[in-house]
């Protein structure tokens, strides 16, 4: 059995009306409360977002992308730099994928960008083999051929030295057959194995790893996969693969998962990151969250704001041109509180960085109060009218 | 005879050896020590710098463009927002030009980007008349008709709101001849009156103007030019136009012209700010400069660097690849201190916009420090051993 002695997490407060906990995740580089929200540098940087200003805004705890990293700069490359946290300059807690999404992402490509509302990115690329060693791809950046096993994922991790890190598993896509799932998904339980093991054989207490619940949309092979999370010495669980095509089908997933996973370890939902999701899924019993949109809807023009209708206005819109209110002093930082909306318009009208930037970190401080309004409101037992505040 | 109570110019150190000198320019949003740099937010906005981060760089002055700001967002909208510093939420000095140089650079083109190492970047405009009255442009945002005059150009910069203000004057190319050149600084000489008459109909001291040396690489015509301006209730002198094609005209260009502006008035040189020209044009008494290339040259991967060759290294070089050093600490703020080159080597290659943010502060922060012992090197009589630690 391992253990984590570096690590821990305390749920701190229940709701009694749902699933729903505050809690407290400690690692060796510090401990966020949960419910919160995982923001993430793919390539080992926020986009356009400082360190500073991610703190700023109230972030507590960023991730970064194995499958990215093991491309460009390489991960020896991070090591020998001090590891993640010293090569960004982020002093926080910081959590790693295993690379499986995105490696699988390249074979099963559309209809898992689809169900987890990416882009294609990966045009370039090519996956190559799948088979019991491991999958093999090629590099969209310089055309070489790449392995990636558990033992080899959980070695990048290691290597990238972040806090958290994920066993390697398959990640199977929504049209998939209920048998190939079912193979899937055993193959990640042997997956999962091999990759405790050689996480083990290298386990120095500075890192602590997750088990990830795979089996698709069918509640049996949820149940399975989540209970097997449960039997093995992980960290933390999360919930992965395929969420099904609706948000009625995400919500099956999780609840089919949830009560047969490890009751006392933190939960993270993989990839899954708009407001109304957090609230519907910190019910189920979610402690982290983490997604692309925050930055990704700020290159767009996109502004998170509570109670807006779709959880987002658009500053490139035309009605924005004269409005001379801020986004949202409620956050208490400059970009959300001093620039006004026809300032914003005018910089992505005129093409300015500048834009981006603020709404970059608007969009991360929304979501940071937001978080810390839930874990307030789940204390309070009140967790159904902040959600009427917030959502539309 | 206009009067400036809100502003003032005191000198209060001269270089024995030299024309150099150290100053304090107090206007309403504020004083800044001189030599000084002034960093350009063209289209109302730094490039990939918010105002609290230059503000950390220890940027004390910017400038806006009025030629940008009246095609988008428009001169009315900015005043309805309360004004530039209130829209770009900096709350210090600022100065805005005329409209002249960009307006005449649409039909004097390449030769003006040539000589001042500007990028043509108005190619959709065009120029469609220079007269008595004015010019005559059309809009490379939407093509309009856009007509620019003396009065319409002090109008725009007193609805911009900045403190420092300029003339509105004709800047001639290189390849002009004598005759034309003589005729154009007649015309910047009326263009100049007029200016100064329409600023005093709606002078209210809360903004100052200054007259801009014209007569290209003339020495009789720089010299009118500059007895001109020092004839009239300038706040200041700027030195603008064509300043030859070598650094061996821009020097005779600036050493003509300032022995006949008026000793007591700040002098700032239109658009140049390379690290060797401050230190060269200090010595010849010019007070603050400005210049696009501390955030351009961080868009393509420049910083500059103390003592570089060539002023500047880049990032993007595979050299950087391994180097685990930061910058440069003397900087004292986290993009010079705390990054390593590897970092933000890897940062340009992964096209994260998060590279050019650190680099635009990097050189504000590096243009800032110079110029900080730039003044005590004056006060201290030590300006060459200064340059001798500054530039390769």
């Amino acid at each position: 059995m391992l253990s984590y002695p570096g690590f821990s997490f305390d749920i701190l407060h229940h709701d009694p009306a749902n699933r729903a906990r505050v809690g407290r995740l400690s690692t060796p580089h510090g401990a966020i409360e949960t419910p919160n929200y995982i923001f993430c540098g793919t390539k080992a940087a926020l986009k356009a977002l400082t360190p500073a200003q991610a703190r700023e805004a109230g972030a507590d705890i960023i991730l970064s992308n194995t499958y990215h990293l093991l491309l460009q700069p390489g991960e020896d490359l991070v090591q020998r730099m001090g590891g993640l946290h010293k090569f960004m300059q982020w002093d926080g807690p910081m959590l790693t994928d295993s690379g499986g999404f995105q490696v699988f992402s390249l074979g099963h490509g559309s209809v898992a960008d689809e169900i987890k509302g990416r882009n294609k990115s990966f045009d370039n690329t090519a996956l190559l083999e799948i088979s019991e060693q491991g999958a093999v791809f090629r590099s969209h950046i310089d055309g070489r051929k790449v392995h990636l096993s558990p033992e080899r994922a959980m070695q990048i991790q290691r290597a990238l030295g972040a806090d958290l890190l994920m066993q390697f598993d398959e990640c199977t896509p929504y049209h998939t057959t209920r048998d190939y799932t079912a193979r899937s998904m055993e193959m990640s339980i042997r997956w999962g194995d091999r990759s405790l093991a050689e996480f083990a054989r290298t386990h120095d207490g500075t890192q602590a790893v997750y088990g990830i619940v795979q089996g698709g949309v069918y509640e049996d092979l949820r149940r399975e996969s989540a209970q097997y999370t449960a039997d093995r010495s992980f960290f933390g669980t999360a919930i992965g693969g395929c969420l099904g095509g609706t948000d009625e089908e995400m919500h099956g997933v999780v609840a089919w998962s949830v009560p047969h996973i490890h009751p006392s370890r933190p939960v993270h939902f993989l990839g899954i990151g708009r407001m109304r999701d957090v609230f519907r899924f910190v019910r189920l019993g979610i402690d982290t969250f983490d997604c692309v949109i925050p930055t990704r809807l700020a290159r767009h023009g996109n502004a998170f704001l509570q109670g807006a209708p779709g959880e987002t206005i658009n500053l490139k819109n035309a009605r924005f041109r004269n409005d001379p209110e801020p986004l949202d002093p409620r956050n208490d930082i400059p970009a959300s509180r001093d620039f006004s909306k026809a300032y914003i318009h005018h910089l992505f009208r005129s093409n300015e960085i500048l834009g981006l930037q603020i709404l970059a970190q608007h969009n991360v401080a929304t979501l940071c109060r937001m978080m810390r309004e839930i874990r307030e409101a789940i204390k309070d037992g009140t967790l159904d009218e902040l959600e009427q505040q917030w959502i539309a």
